[in-house]
C-alpha cells in the first residue's frame, strides 16, 4: 500500500510534519486555506533537504509526492496518518477533528500536534474517539527527534503500538507518555522555565539575551545528551542520586523560584522582551537563525552517534531501519566492476572555511567506503570483536575536483591487489548524477591481530572472499593512477 | 607574579575548579580535611586532563604545580584567587570565610560556588566585604564554561572588571548578575525545572528516564545552543517574538504546572526517584557516566567552534588568549631545519573503534599543520579573504605507528618543492616526548584564485617567504618516504 500522510495546517510545526514524512518516501497531502501555506511549507521542506539527510549515514527513501489540497476532504481521504496542526484552541480543534472524521478512513489514525490538551478532551463529541491521539513534536520537527504519544482510556494497546511503529519509522523518538495530564511532559518543564524567565526579565534581574546565555553556556549543554536526573546522578558523586537529593532537597523549602505566582502579560513586558530579543538576535533573520540552529543540530546530535549515546544510539537503530527499507550498498551480487561502496550526501560540518569540502573528509569519505568494503568481505564489526581487524598503513589520495554542500556522493572500489595479510584497495570518488569524477584514494591495509598487535593471514572465509572478487578486479585496466607517486611541482 | 588560586574544599566542585586553573598553568593550593580528598580531588584531574585540552586548537599552558596543604592559612596566603566551596549552610560560609579573610592578601579575591546565597548575605560580618562575591560554576567545572559572578553594593567596579578578566582567562563564560537574587539566574531556571520534574514522578506521570527523554531528545538539543529566548524567536517563525508570545502568552493563566505548589520530599519519594535513577542509568558506574559526558560535552562544543556560534565563539576567543601566552608554533624564527607546525593532544572524538585514532584524523592532523605552514609563508585567514589561497591537490599518508587517546602530538614539515603555483610540503607526525615517528604526510597544494576558480601565482610576499625556507631546507636530506609510490602488497 502507498504510504500517505495528511498535514492539516502548514505552519512552522505542521510544515516540519510534511517534510518529515515526505523525506521518508511517504506521500503527503496539505490542507492549509491560508494564502501563503505553499510559500511557507517549501521553505522549512528547504531547510529539511539540506540538514535531515546530514543525520543518517546510510541512503534515505526516495522523496514522496507532495499534493497541495483545495478541500480537506481530498486531503484525508486516502491517508494514512492525519496530522492536525490549527491553533490551539478546542473548539477549533473539535470542529476540525470533526471534519477530518467525516472523511477519513476509519483505521486511519488522527495526531494531534497540540502541546497542552488532553486527548480525553480532543475526543470530546467524537463517534470514533480512538483513532484520535495526541502526537506532540518539538520545532524543527524534521531534526527534533521528539515526539509526545499521548492516548487516553480510548485507545487501544493496538493502535498505540501501530502509532509509535510509524512514528519510529519516520525517525523520531515516540515518547509514550503513560497518563494523559495538561501539557504533557516536555511542555510542562518548558511552562516552568518560561514563567521563571518572565520573572527575571520583569524584575530587571537579566534581559533574554543574559538568560540564554545562562542555559547555552551551562546546563543546555548537559541536557543535549543527558537529562536533568542523569546529569544529578552524577552530579551527587559516588554517593549518586540519594545524596544529591539529600543535599538540594533542603532548598525545595527555600525561596528559589518565583513560581508559586504567575507574572501578567502586560502590554509592557510584551515589548521589553520583544526590544531585548532584537537586541540579541536581531542581527540575524530568522531565516538565518534557522540554519544556524539546524547545522548545530546536526553536528550536536552526530557527537552522539559516534558515541552511539542518547540520540545518537536512536539514529543508529533509525539507519538499520533505513537500510532495511532501502537497496544498501553492503549487499553486493556483482562483483564483475568496481563495488560501490559509499553513497551519501556532503554535511555541512564537511565544508571548509573557502566553502567546499574539507580535505579531512575526503580521508573520511574514503575510510567509509572502506568500513564497507571490509563488511563486504566479511571483516565486519562481530569479525572485529573477534579480535582481527584490518589497519590503513598507506593512502593516496589525489583530490580532483571541488566537492560542495549537499551533493551526492558515491564511491567505487577496484581491488588492485591482495594477499593473505593484506589487501590493496582503489576507490574512486563520483558526482553519481554527473559521472564526474571528484578524488581518488588509493589504500594498503594490513591484517592484524588485535591482541598482539601484529600482522596474521585473514580469516578463510576473507580470504575467500578477497579471493573471488579479486579474480574478476585483476580483469579489469589498472585505474588511471594507481601505483603513482606524488610529482613534484616544478 | 606566580599565579596562584586557593581551592577551599575539594569535592566535585572544588576538584573542578582546581582542574580547571592547573590545567590553565596556574598553582593551586588546596585546603580540604576530609580523609579522601587527595583522591577525589585526583580522580577529577584525571578527567579533566583528558578532556579538556580536547577543546583547544592551540597548546595549553603547561601546568601548574598542585599543593594539597596541611592549614587554611598555608594555602590562601600567597593566592590572588581564593575560590571557597563548602557545603551549603551560610553559618558554615561565614566561618570558612572569615578564616580565609584572616590570612590572605587584601586584595586577593574570594569567590564562592554557593549555588544560592546572595553576595550580600555572604559579606555580612566581613571587614573587607569588598573582596567577597559569588562565582558560582557548574558541574563539571572543568568544561562547562558557564560561573555566574554575582557581585554586591560592596564590591568596586574594578574588583568585578578584575574577577571577570581572571576568569575569562581560564576559559570560562563570566556572566555578570547585575541584580543579586536567590539562586542567581540559572539555578532559578533549575528549580523550577527540578520541582516540577519531582511532581511528575510523584503523580507517576512520568519516570526519571523519560522526564530525561522528553528533555535529551527534545529541547535539550535546542539548549545546548541557543537557550529559551532565542529558540522561541525562530518557533515565532517570521512574525518572531511578539508573535510567538501572542500566541503561547494564554497558556500562562493554564494550568500547565504545578508549581503554585512545591511536593513534599517524604522518604517514600526519595526511594522512588532513587530507584527509578538506579534502573535509568544503574548499569553505568558514575566514573563511567562521568567519561560519556564529558567526550560528549567536548563534541557538543567542537560542534559550535566549527560553526563559530556560542560556546564555540567564546572557545575560539579562547584559543586567542591562550596562543598569546604560550610559545605559538605559527611565530617561526628559525627556519633550518623542519619546522614545528603542529602541536596538539589525540581528542576522544578521534578514537575509533578499535581504540585508536581514526584514520581520517591523521589527515586532519596533517591539515592543521598545513593551514599552520600557509600562516607561516603569509597565506593566512586576511589572505584567504582577499581572494586567494593553497588547495591540496594530492596527499600521501603512511601510518607508522598506532596512535592513542591524549598522546601528545607534533608536526614538523619540510618544504621538499616549491614554484609560483606550487607547495610540495612533507610533514612528519611525531610523539614529541619519545621523538617515535608516528606518521608521514606528503602534500602537493596548488594556489588558486578562489572567484576564477583557476591557479595562479602566488603574491610575491608569501613567493618571498617560500624562497626563504626553501633555500635552507633544500639542504637537508629528502625525508624518507617522500616520492614513494604505495608498493603492492604480494
Amino acid at each position: 500500500m502507498k504510504k500517505i500522510a495528511a498535514c492539516i495546517g502548514g505552519g512552522v510545526i505542521g510544515g516540519g510534519w510534511v517534510a518529515r514524512f515526505l523525506l521518508h518516501g511517504w506521500g503527503v497531502n496539505v490542507f492549509d486555506p491560508a494564502a501563503d501555506a505553499v510559500r511557507k511549507v517549501e521553505e522549512v521542506l528547504a531547510n529539511a533537504r539540506r540538514s535531515l539527510p546530514a543525520l543518517a549515514d546510510v541512503a534515505m527513501p526516495e522523496e514522496g509526492k507532495l499534493v497541495f489540497c483545495d478541500s480537506l476532504e481530498a486531503a484525508v481521504s486516502d491517508a494514512q496518518w492525519i496530522q492536525e496542526s490549527v491553533p490551539e484552541r478546542l473548539d477549533l480543534k473539535h470542529k476540525i477533528l470533526a471534519q477530518i472524521q467525516q472523511f477519513c478512513a476509519v483505521n486511519a489514525i488522527i495526531g494531534s500536534s497540540t502541546s497542552g490538551f488532553k486527548p480525553s478532551e480532543l475526543q470530546q463529541q467524537s463517534a470514533n474517539p480512538g483513532q484520535i491521539m495526541v502526537a506532540h513534536p518539538f520545532n524543527p520537527v524534521y531534526l527534533v527527534p521528539l515526539v509526545e504519544l499521548v492516548p487516553s482510556a480510548s485507545n487501544t494497546t493496538e493502535t498505540v503500538t501501530k502509532a509509535q511503529t510509524l512514528l519510529t519509522a519516520i525517525g523520531m523518538k515516540a515518547l509514550l507518555v503513560r497518563k494523559e495530564i495538561d501539557a504533557h511532559i516536555a511542555d510542562r518543564l518548558l511552562e516552568a522555565v518560561w514563567r521563571e524567565g518572565l520573572w527575571l526579565i520583569k524584575d530587571d534581574i537579566a534581559t533574554t539575551a543574559e538568560i540564554d546565555d545562562a542555559i547555552r553556556f551551562g546546563f543546555g549543554l548537559r541536557w543535549a545528551q543527558m537529562g536533568l536526573f542523569e546529569t544529578y546522578r552524577i552530579a551527587g558523586g559516588e554517593a549518586g542520586m540519594a545524596h544529591f537529593i539529600g543535599q538540594f532537597g533542603p532548598a525545595l523549602a527555600w525561596p528559589w523560584t518565583k513560581l508559586m505566582d504567575v507574572p501578567e502579560l502586560t502590554d509592557e513586558l510584551v515589548q521589553k522582551i520583544a526590544d531585548q530579543s532584537d537586541a540579541q538576535s536581531g542581527m540575524h533573520s530568522i531565516r538565518e537563525l534557522e540554519r544556524i540552529r539546524d547545522d548545530n543540530l546536526v553536528g550536536i546530535m552526530r557527537v552522539q552517534k559516534d558515541a552511539n549515546w542518547g540520540v545518537g544510539e536512536m539514529l543508529k537503530e533509525h539507519d538499520q531501519r533505513l537500510a532495511e527499507q532501502t537497496p544498501s550498498s553492503v549487499q553486493v551480487t556483482d562483483t564483475s566492476l568496481p563495488i560501490s561502496t559509499y553513497t551519501g550526501k556532503v554535511f555541512p560540518a564537511w565544508i571548509d572555511y573557502n566553502g567546499h569540502m574539507n580535505e579531512a573528509n575526503y580521508l573520511h569519505v574514503m575510510s567509509l567506503a572502506t568500513d564497507n568494503f571490509m563488511k563486504i568481505v566479511g571483516a565486519d564489526s562481530d569479525y572485529v570483536e573477534n579480535g582481527q581487524s584490518y589497519f590503513t598503513v598507506e593512502t593516496h589520495i589525489r583530490h580532483i575536483d571541488e566537492i560542495k554542500l549537499s551533493e551526492r556522493l558515491e564511491v567505487k572500489t577496484q581491488l588492485i591487489a591482495q594477499g593473505p595479510k593484506k589487501m590493496h584497495l582503489f576507490h574512486s570518488l563520483y558526482h553519481p548524477d554527473s559521472g564526474k569524477l571528484l578524488a581518488t584514494g588509493e589504500h594498503l591495509l594490513l591484517h592484524v591481530d588485535l591482541k598482539l598487535g601484529k600482522s596474521c593471514p585473514a580469516g578463510e572465509v576473507v580470504q575467500n572472499k578477497l579471493a573471488v572478487i579479486f579474480a574478476q578486479h585483476c580483469k579489469l585496466p589498472q585505474p588511471e593512477g594507481a601505483g603513482n607517486a606524488i610529482k613534484g611541482p616544478l
